[in-house]
């Protein structure tokens, strides 16, 4: 099925973080809220070079695809500014999260631009936009009264607009359509825990976290109605690399018959990768799963396009086969 | 297919805890190995009460069926000495872990024995020596040199003995049939993490830590041969319960036909439950997964029968149907 046609969408008052207090550019510096040292503190994290940004990704100080593609455009704005060797910020910015798409994207928007700065800033506020609008389709898609279940942090954090999965609940929450939200806790790094009910919680939605390993029983004894999540990269067949754990749950979503839905903006979307065996997993330091012992870390799994009901974009709602539906309306 | 028949089995010289190591009765104090504070501290925990034994089991200092069972046996042994009221001393000790057969079955083996305190150590010593027998049962069906894949923690800290799946594991790894160990970290509580890998460390077994949601992908991309886990209860059906996370696992090993064993005492089997649904599933406090934002934490999750490829015992290899193959062996 081709994407729904754009339409106009009925406005809903909706509590979101102020994009500018998730991140900003400003004469000197880019300002991201720490999102390592939340929910116990707010406080502002100043990057002055482009290194300083790529850290601040790698360190997941600022994360969540769109919101990582939007730090990099400011970092490059940044090093263009300060005199940077240009072609070396590009690298080392692109290289702090080989897994999302929407980095690579970013960069190259910002590079090929007169001027970067306006360019990047016009990233930001296109985000915002395409979140409303991946929100709103995505929204409808939800039955009045469900209990959502998601993964990760998908919302404000995770973009500089007011979400992609996240976003789409906080709508159908808007509108009557989910009435409750399970957070997995997304171990190692808990965005769930930490920055999904975080924000929840700020956006006075009813919530309830749980180990990543209990959504099985929960979709098994039928208290959830539907599954959200992001995505990292979606490859041109539909499979798409999403944080680890993503993938158990579409299994299980699959199993139990509980539609399985994939929010994200068309930047996520690569038609150069044929399929998910073609997307780079990004290990991450093991010490986040032990400190004590030796572990693995892969940051991402991919779920196969088989197990996902729909992928809601800012375009409209994309189905099977997403090789048409994707290539259909990304190349649009 | 009916139980195999018991058979003499070639003994192997294993690396485990001494038994006496993890759980013992003492004149007046019934002393653990403290399994909260491992694996930074070995430290012992002495309980001089009923009450005290069943705060033990209650706050995981012991823990692990067939530990707990032996534990509430030498509780019970012990409010005997002290002249305590012995059936709230049972009382208070059966509800430490309502989910947990073992306990029960214990606990009811020392109330009707002449010297409960003899029984006790009896059920200690014959829990080593279903250890042994489960253990050499299970590791022949292990592949040589399969990598195993395992979730929280089943091995002398849960058992007394040297272990239900992780004894196994360490069976087959003596045999060359385990050349590397995949250990779940298992949230909230972190068995896997903590335990299991300081058991495999101990043992010189090589592993690796993972984080829970991980093990999807570990299975999709062909790294692990086989699944092994232990069980808090075996319905007349075959149905499991045990940790959270084990029905996942089981969903994902079905899916990749990687093979799914629960190895556990018959002790375990409650031929009165007559399926999972009949299960009760302990909730624990839900701090342990959030003290920030509201949380559940389900302990416990089933997985019906028809996701295991066998079920062992000290008595051999039960296959489906296990209504069948549990009852003959169990009420033989």
């Amino acid at each position: 099925m081709p994407a729904l046609p754009a339409r106009p969408l009925a406005p809903v008052e909706l509590p979101s973080l102020e994009p500018k207090r998730i991140l900003r550019l400003e004469d000197d510096r880019v300002v991201f809220l720490d999102q390592r040292r939340l929910p116990d503190e707010e406080a502002e994290l100043a990057c002055r070079s482009a290194a300083e940004v790529a850290e601040a990704i790698k360190e997941l100080a600022v994360r969540g695809a769109p919101a990582i593609g939007i730090a990099g455009a400011y970092g490059y704005a940044l090093a263009a500014r300060r005199g940077e060797d240009l072609e070396q910020a590009f690298e080392v910015l692109v290289g702090a999260r080989p897994t999302a798409a929407n980095l690579a994207w970013a960069l190259r928007e910002v590079r090929d631009a007169a001027d970067p700065g306006a360019r990047a800033r016009e990233l930001h506020s296109e985000e915002v936009e395409r979140c409303r609008r991946m929100s709103a389709h995505a929204a409808r898609l939800v039955e009045p009264g469900s209990r959502a279940l998601t993964h990760c942090n998908t919302g404000g954090l995770a973009t500089g607009g007011q979400g992609t999965a996240l976003g789409a609940i906080a709508e159908a929450w808007a509108q009557g359509r989910v009435g409750h939200v399970f957070v997995d806790e997304t171990r190692p790094l808990l965005q769930g825990a930490r920055l999904t009910a975080w924000e929840l919680e700020a956006a006075g939605i009813p919530h309830t976290v749980v180990a990543d390993a209990a959504a099985g029983s929960l979709l098994a004894s039928g208290e959830v109605d539907c599954v959200l999540v992001g995505a990292d990269r979606i490859a041109a067949n539909g499979d798409t690399a999403n944080k680890i754990g993503t993938y158990p749950l579409a299994v299980l979503a699959g199993r139990h018959r509980v539609p399985f839905y994939v929010v994200a903006p068309t930047s996520t979307v690569d038609l150069s990768t044929p399929s998910g065996a073609e997307i780079p997993i990004e290990e991450r330091d093991p010490r986040e799963v032990s400190s004590r012992f030796p572990a693995r870390n892969p940051a991402f799994d991919v779920t196969p396009a088989e197990l996902i009901t729909a992928i809601v974009t800012e375009l409209g709602v994309h189905r099977a086969p997403f090789a048409e539906s994707l290539s259909g309306a990304v190349s649009a």
